[in-house]
């Protein structure tokens, strides 16, 4: 056996294997995978058509769930844009190793080449940076967070919460998607976006309108060739990653969908799930690591079961 | 100014623009990539090609530091290995999303076809978890962090400490190596490698042995398509992505090296650009996080200067 495989690292891709077991031995805890197999139908809630974009990739297609509860201006002003087209033939113009992709018009800055935004694009938003904690369901996790006082997570959404301050802000997760702004607070209006593909940067929280999160196809962003020059953008137009297309799934005729489903963070099997993440023991873990951070949640997402 | 481009968020590859500054401001605090920019000599480091793994891929090469001082039997291994050839024509085999690529012999564990090891590799080693704390210089964070007591650098490494226990191991950051295992704590012998792509996995520490960390060519491991398989193995043995050869640098002639030199993480540079990037406070910042993560922390690395 030489192949050192992490087996059990990965409990939501393999199950543990079933070894025989010693009659005295207490019986084995559940991994989250058999956790989350095993959860009901009302721990999982549908992806809602109305506040899904696909973003069509030539290798296919990245789901992201958008986060009107957090920056509604900002989303609003994308489902404005998506439906009006404005990404389509656009590009993925950075991609910067441990950091992010950015796409949007990579010519936006340039007089007389920058594509029109659509009809009813707003050109000015205010800054969403945070939303106020009344009225957020926060799914608080016990562990400590050297960013914020608390985190957990509001609307499937990694967040974090400032409960003096009244403020809760999505935290910069892998695969968090916000609209990149200039220096102003106010100068981003949801037209160039950008994913985390890295180690969390969690310096940017509540610094920039975060708008929502890839829960599908992360790895077709993930391994965009990096850009060559500073902060990961390209020296040639034609290095760029050609985006076909970003639609509002409900505006995508029904048969073309994507269905899918995610564990609600409210839910016992999510809870359970994480636990049996935050204090792995098995067979290949020994030591529990009595911790987990809000970044290492996986929030597990699935195609409806068959009818 | 349409495209919002965290310019900020990138103070090594970036300066911040030089505005007209009002005479009653008080003067700028100096970026983390000043800081490093104005460090004396004394602050860098020569990487020692004795301790040094290049890994050539087709892209390019991946440079590796060794860490002889968290896992010495590992490491010696690895340096026989590599004398002897033995990944070179082998691949990676594996590529998970947000996790780990992993690479040496695909077929190792199936009869006949594993390649025989190098003369003198050592079959058998202990598992090299964690090191004592005696006689490791801790560079400490100040920090919090929610897996373990201590964090800071070692050997140029990141790493934590649990003073209690007397023992010190290297942290799952991205881009550090670690040598694959089975079930059993001393079923790894360093052949089969994997290095963090993603958000730290953390839950990993002090459970494998860690041999190392990639200085520079990240971005040739993470960019590799992901496996379609449970824990990113590919389907098909051509999918996977060769390995040209590993070398460790101190074998391969001096004219084919590439010099590279690490800031110490003992500096002072060092300690005042981490403070610059745990607490920034300029034109796209207008909150600092009071809090950087160790695995935020940036290792700088730089060609040396010409003499």
């Amino acid at each position: 056996m030489r192949r050192g495989l992490l087996a059990v690292a990965l409990a939501l891709a393999v199950a543990a294997p079933a070894l025989a077991q010693d009659a005295q031995q207490p019986p084995k805890r559940k991994s989250a995978k058999e956790i989350i197999d095993a959860a009901p139908a009302s721990a999982w809630r549908d992806l809602d058509p109305a506040n899904t974009l696909y973003m069509e990739l030539p290798a296919g297609r990245v789901i992201i769930e958008l986060a009107p509860g957090f920056a509604p201006e900002h989303v609003a002003n994308i489902k404005t844009m998506a439906k009006g087209g404005f990404w389509d033939g656009l590009t993925i113009y950075r991609s910067q190793d441990n950091f992010v992709v950015q796409f949007g018009d990579a010519e936006g800055e340039e007089a007389g080449k920058a594509k029109p935004y659509p009809t009813g694009t707003r050109t000015r938003l205010p800054a969403e940076f945070t939303r106020s904690t009344e009225g957020a369901r926060f799914d608080k996790l016990p562990d400590i967070d050297g960013w914020a006082p608390q985190v957990g997570f509001i609307d499937g959404m990694p967040a974090a919460r400032d409960p003096k301050a009244g403020k809760a802000w999505i935290t910069h997760c892998y695969g968090v998607l916000g609209a990149g702004r200039n220096n102003a607070p106010d100068s981003s209006i949801g037209a160039e976006l950008y994913v985390v593909i890295g180690q969390a940067p969690r310096a940017l929280d509540h610094q920039l309108s975060v708008v929502g999160r890839v829960v599908k196809g992360m790895d077709l962003l993930s391994t965009i060739p990096r850009g060559p020059e500073p902060m990961g953008f390209y020296q040639k137009p034609e290095q760029r990653a050609p985006i076909k297309a970003i639609r509002l799934a409900s505006e995508v005729p029904a048969a073309e969908r994507t269905p899918l489903q995610l564990l609600r963070t409210d839910s016992q099997a999510f809870i359970d799930a994480t636990e049996a993440r935050r204090n792995r023991v098995d067979d290949f873990y020994t030591v529990p690591a009595g911790h987990i951070d809000l970044c290492n949640v996986a929030l597990p997402v699935r195609s409806p079961p068959a009818k």
